[in-house]
């Protein structure tokens, strides 16, 4: 049963409260679709002076501690760890694979947050690049890890 | 060049003050791949009430609004307009189809609002299905059109 | 019709971008139940020092700014005033009556600006409140008046 | 005395760090008053798509968590849970009773959350009826009932 | 090393969550200069009505709860206390002195929290004041003192 | 006399519908005190990856859009531009000078947002260099120039 509806099919913020507050670590990634030669635009700059990734990192970071408020029935956390990693790939689709690791001592995961840091860092880069590459698209966002031990 | 870098290479917020005021609409989408037996749960439950696309809906909306406050070099607009429709989609993979429409009458366009509306959307699914499909991935985030006309 | 329900029913922000751009004003009132001893509270640090109703002056205000992010449907706008003022009231029921005034030049009235501003202010005294009045109630939020004129 | 004044009157964040960390409950209601015709409106929509209310829910939940944001002397807290309930009302006046619980294990109640929840909710039932609802108003806002119990 | 860059030179939100939970205080000062009309004119207010300094703390305060959302790199933080004080100076240079006192139970301390209420409050002071004096600058904003004992 | 005080010496958000609007243009500038080896490690940092300083240009540029969130009696504004330049200053004091210029087509200037971007930049940079430095401060925050010009 989808756990965010109550007995009446309404939404409603899940009560973790009964559970208990462990280390928790949840890794997201995703991909944003560019163009060779939009990659090496970046891949440029990143050498010189890192811009693109450097405002997309921190996009996707400032965003990780926003999740409670741009998803509904996500509760409010007091994330200890926040990272957010890039990587260059040139086939079989050229583009950058980003990978967020968020963590906390807490009651409920951090799936979202690490999910959201993707891909808003993600539409951080698209907006960066959209004035020269108009075929980017951002895919396979999606969890690739979740674990969680005594806190 | 990419815009949003100076003559140093630094991040800026472009000035458009030169540009004319005009009625400016963009359209985005995404997929989010769920898994039949998920997509048969919402679906269910949007015919009785609808809540999981009632409240992806309302998350989309309200990003749109929070754009720039996301993506940092974005400039700060007030939206005349934000929609936000789904497709249930069976094959050739099953999911969602988000697909967003943002209009505006300003200075510059409203790409990323519709990107944001559709990424955050699929994120607010993502979280209230997370306890039941464990494959679930974000994909094919894209404008689609951008079109203007004197306001 | 309810106009936020699009021809399917679901939730969407209405456009606007057809309507003129005009000075518009609205006028919400409000009241909070306080008991007389707290009205007394409040009067004597007003008269001295003025803090209760400074901070809920200024929650109110800065409530006002954020009505776009609290209502779903609500379109974000620039406000070019808002003011708010507290009548004591002795009876027949003891308490302040708060009243707002939003202003702005847009193609959207401002009726839950004002509406924003005078729930939050009863809000920030409640809070301040709490600890010597267990009585409180807010009541009687409403719209007194909503103009326009030409810009 | 009012907690909220220092001993020169001023505002201040009071400290809470002394006190024990325990599950808070708090429970607030509201009612807004809306025209048979309105209630009928909302009904409608309820029993097929239930739109009008969840925007509500989502509003009121929402806004619990941005209490601290909205409400000047609250301390930011992370909420473990957040719900809203309506009941429609026919006599002796008609319209709908809102009614939300907040839960939390913190140092500090949660009642400004609960209180907040309702009034934003109301806040957004209002602006979607006002095209059709010249007459409504936002009364009866306050704490039900407020509970502690060690974590 | 600075501590904010991670092996590939790039920005990411510390790991804390091997620190100890301890009772932290964090101390800033800050210092805006006002011409010796403008100090007579807000003192003159702060004896009657206190409104400048009343708009200035709760900004400040404000503020303090804002802090992870302004400063990229900052942990959310949930704080149990924030106070700021205002002292009226003649010499050397005429203006006020800003003091802001930040507490919490956590893993990491509130420096930046108590930082950030003092600069918020003096731009807030400017804001309020840049009609009446073209010479005010905001100075010497700076840690006072930082300790940590257990919680 | 103060301009934000109405007749009762209350605050409120100055009425600004019967001014122009006008294209406008404000610079500011401030200082943050930096031992000469951190900023040495800046510098360094900047050559090969930039970040310390990327990260404060991205925290100056989101906080001048946040500018009426911050400062209670802004007015929200839809800014047309900001950017943020750093210059390195070995004497008289080792440091950085910060220096923002925000623009507008508006009915009301933009010094505090200019200030602001200067202020939560100067914040971001003592964040990030607090570990190895114990001697920083901000100071001649201030604004430089101001200027309008028909729309």
């Amino acid at each position: 049963m989808l756990t965010h509806l109550n007995a009446k099919g309404e939404a409603r913020m899940v009560d973790v409260s009964a559970k208990a507050v462990e280390k928790r670590t949840a890794v997201a990634e995703g991909f944003i679709r560019l163009q060779p030669a939009t990659l090496r635009l970046i891949r440029a700059d990143r050498v010189s002076k890192g811009n693109v990734l450097a405002v997309a990192q921190i996009a996707g970071i400032q965003a990780a501690k926003k999740t409670a408020d741009l998803i509904p029935l996500c509760h409010p956390l007091a994330l200890t760890s926040v990272a957010l990693d890039f990587v260059f790939v040139q086939r079989p689709k050229s583009g950058l694979r980003l990978r967020a690791t968020a963590q906390i001592a807490a009651r409920t995961g951090v799936e979202m947050e690490a999910l959201t840091a993707v891909s808003v860092a993600a539409l951080a880069i698209y907006d960066m690049c959209k004035a020269v590459d108009k075929t980017m698209a951002i895919t396979d966002v999606r969890l690739v890890s979740k674990t969680k031990r005594p806190a």
